[in-house]
């Protein structure tokens, strides 16, 4: 079914990529146009059928009923800028960022049909070459409305976002960075310094464990460090609620308490057997 | 090609028993025992065909030209006294534990042809009902042989692991367990810490970020102890250069420095595109 009849999608990589890939199997757009510094981007993204045309040219939105700002966090809040003016007064426009409070609280001053978005989907991959018009299928996709939130702008996208195959819920903008921090941004967090402190040299020992653990390592650094800055003081909360946890097992180890150890353990595995299911990101 | 008349297993769980299955299936040994201190085990290993007999009793190890110590590293130095006497003086005895130091120091002075063995593979998942005899193949075996090994018996062992699909290195006990601290039970620490300190309530906007991160903290508890203490000293320095790494994220985080926090995770990301290929564990 056709919900809207020009998407601009500024930012054509794996998500952005595979939101366009989406709209335009399912017949969700009419058109889909999308806006890139790269030439290259937008040339493959035409030949994946991602979109019916590009440009480098941010005002090539002019036409779009709905705007997608599919760029890292810090890029959302600069382009928002550019933006101002040259849209339709009535366009709906969405950012699919991983942090919230930051940027919903600028756009939806900045224009009246916002509303944020952050699919739980994704993959340490990066770019249009990874784009798949499945990518949010089964997964979850958390909209962060608030009272300033035009309703029939949230209904609109909640219906996208069905038809992308997402199963979708709400959450006040602070409370999606709360929980995503410690979610999402710790274990990226962790990840990352995880990886760093091991030396090279040992690299070649490594096996799964290691390899798992520090998948999402491989993320891309700029998106991550902003991500961790828009979402800096839940960032400080989750990392420390982390030290603490591993202070106890460190301690543990320390004084060679096998009985408490085991209890920290046993705690952790019976939480993680409660992690099932669900999308990537 | 036929290595052991008879191997006796010690604990037919995930690893005792892709060993069991392997030597069987590749027809290693004439005749494959195990002693296990459940009955279900037995049974089930039997209907695996991963064994010929098992026992409860320890003394059914007596006819073995090769012992295989398969239990948490707490449990091999534990049972080690209880086998001092039941062996035949050639067999051959091997343990599959994952920190080396102490279990070789012990083990190696009671056994004449004892052999410590590292296979990096395995799973979070636990128990001979995971078994597979390909388990072992394209993984990483090491070996941990000192002065005092005897190169018959080391030369055996060897070609038994790569007959499983093993590729083989050695490395000293000492070296081994500082290796490993790092590229395996630090992951495992640090798994289980992040876990713990993800609020329950939250889980439910978990993606695959998390769960991969958190994949090894579904392994069993009591092994991991084991690891962790019997491998305190590097436990405690992985933990501590560990620490430093996360502590410099935070700082880049806490003072808002996007440059060096740019730095840290790119530096990670170019670590993390090293880990490549290899077996599970």
């Amino acid at each position: 079914m056709r919900l809207f009849k020009e998407v601009a999608i500024v930012g054509p990589g794996l998500i952005g990529g595979s939101i366009a890939l989406a709209l335009k199997r399912k017949k969700i757009a009419l058109r889909v146009i999308a806006v890139s510094r790269h030439k290259k981007t937008i040339s493959l993204a035409r030949k994946l059928k991602a979109i019916d045309a590009g440009s480098r040219d941010l005002s090539a939105v002019r036409n779009a009923d709905l705007i997608v700002l599919a760029v890292p966090v810090k890029t959302i809040l600069k382009i928002a800028d550019d933006l101002r003016g040259l849209l339709r007064r009535d366009c709906i426009v969405i950012d699919v960022g991983s942090s919230k409070d930051k940027v919903v609280s600028k756009l939806q001053r900045m224009f009246p049909f916002y509303v944020g978005a952050h699919p739980l989907a994704g993959s340490q991959k990066q770019g249009i070459q990874n784009a798949r018009a499945e990518m949010f299928k089964d997964s979850l996709c958390v909209l962060t409305p608030t009272a300033k939130t035009k309703q029939v702008a949230l209904d609109k996208v909640s219906r996208m976002w069905e038809m992308l195959g997402a199963r979708v819920v709400s959450l006040a903008p602070k409370e999606h960075d709360r929980i995503l921090a410690m979610v999402s941004h710790l274990p990226h967090c962790v990840s990352f310094a995880l990886m760093a402190s091991v030396p090279k040299g040992d690299l070649k020992y490594a096996s799964s464990g290691l390899r798992d653990t520090t998948r999402i390592a491989g993320s891309d650094a700029g998106l991550w460090a902003d991500i961790f800055l828009t979402n800096r003081r839940n960032m400080l909360k989750a990392i420390a609620a982390f030290r603490k946890e591993l202070g106890s097992v460190e301690k543990s180890i320390r004084g060679n308490n096998r009985s408490f150890l085991m209890k920290r353990l046993t705690r952790a595995g019976g939480k993680r057997r409660l992690l099932t299911g669900g999308g990537a990101g």
